[in-house]
């Protein structure tokens, strides 16, 4: 009997809100718990799906990518609508398909995206209370993202990961940093090749601060080089933080569906 | 003692996903309710409110308005502060100011604005599910844009209304209706003196109909010139409906707070 294992790469969106983050534990909601026991009932076998960024409670994501392997056939198209009608309101898999047996979500990501989106206004808000970063004050985009250039290539960033981050290394390359601001509006976009744990929020909070003028913009770069956590600032909310893109090399073929998240 | 009565209004946003809609009922949580008890602990006096539009269940709003009288004198920002700080999550004052006696929030509304949101996709949306209307099939906003345009001026309108609909007439005037399109979106924009119970909702199902191709452009005119209810379509979803903006005569200075949301 053959059981030759096929490898299959998912992308996945989730409103971060609803379950008490990525990672499998247990009797908890979380993501991993909900996609393993939704494609485990498609395939007729426990399946194991390994992620390309494990968010935390309250981070949406709508790029997240897994991988999984199975014995079992199926058309893509039959994953995806077996799978999405078997999962729990607030997770959708966006699409399913075969990939190469040395595909690996989590390590042969090239590159991770995330979004922060700040919604600054007197009054918190309503509807979108789960799903931005509220801030009452008046924040300036352009200050933020003046500060934020200087982090920009290879740096050891420990002053910017939690406490109980378990990377070996600190070092990150941020390739990309952009903050964008409209109206009641800022939202940063942020690639790097990888992220310490709670470094986006990390950033985001001294950002933050430099953004309603509490602390001077070249304060980021005395942050950066101290490589002390206790010399950033607050980490800010999971909420106003979304997993946007995760990018592999071309060959791979990983499909790349459209966002729905404008910025709002 | 003097106990000259104040009239003042207000800017009220709200998640209609977490009420059982404006209307104050026994016992259930309504947009009303919550209000009304919010602003009485703020006044040290009972406070009714009157809206300018009552919404149902799930519908939202951004620019909803209301007026109430007190005898209590509190600065503007003091009511601000004072009702937000006490409203509970999923409400919030964005604007108080003493206006005119003669200021009645529902009978001096000129014309009203809703828009409606309709996300497009294959599968279901996570994050936004409790704030659009979800769609699988394939829509054109173009053609629901051209047939929306038959119901432009006075018209009776009792097709698009909702069989429990009290208002006497049913003639109102839409002096404005545009459907726009983007990627996976569709918004519709629409004002009109006044609008019957689900007229809104129902004059989206006409257009999704129509978008999807299910029914002919025209066949919007014979759902109006029917007069009968039982001709229409579906009454699309209260989650996309934002009740958006209320014009009243600028003598009045009503204040126009901004509006979050971009269309998404």
């Amino acid at each position: 009997m053959g059981t030759h294992k096929r490898r299959l790469v998912a992308t996945v969106e989730y409103d971060g809100s609803r379950f008490l983050g990525w990672q499998r534990q247990l009797d908890d909601p979380t993501v991993q718990a909900e996609l393993e026991t939704a494609l485990s009932r498609v395939a007729n076998e426990p399946i194991s799906v390994t992620a390309a960024g494990r968010t935390d409670t309250g981070v949406h994501a709508n790029g997240q990518v897994v991988h999984f392997d199975t014995a079992q056939v199926r058309s893509d198209d039959n994953w995806l609508r077996g799978v999405n009608t078997l999962l729990p309101d607030g997770i959708a898999v966006l699409g399913v398909q075969e990939i190469s047996s040395e595909f690996n979500a989590r390590y042969s990501a090239l590159s991770r995206t995330y979004r922060y989106v700040i919604f600054k206004r007197q009054m918190q808000p309503t509807y979108l209370q789960n799903y931005v970063t509220w801030d009452y004050r008046q924040l300036d985009s352009g200050a933020m993202q003046d500060a934020a250039q200087c982090l920009l290539g290879q740096h050891d960033f420990n002053a910017f990961r939690a406490s109980s981050c378990q990377a070996k290394s600190a070092v990150r390359e941020i390739t990309s940093i952009q903050v964008n601001g409209s109206g009641n509006w800022i939202w940063m976009d942020i690639s790097a090749n990888g992220f310490l744990h709670h470094m986006v929020r990390n950033i985001a909070g001294v950002l933050m601060a430099i953004g309603v003028g509490e602390k001077p913009a070249h304060w980021i770069k005395i942050v950066l080089e101290s490589r002390d956590r206790t010399r950033g600032g607050k980490t800010a909310p999971a909420q106003g933080l979304y997993l946007t893109k995760v990018d592999y090399a071309p060959e791979y073929q990983v499909p790349t569906p459209s966002v729905p998240c404008r910025f709002w």
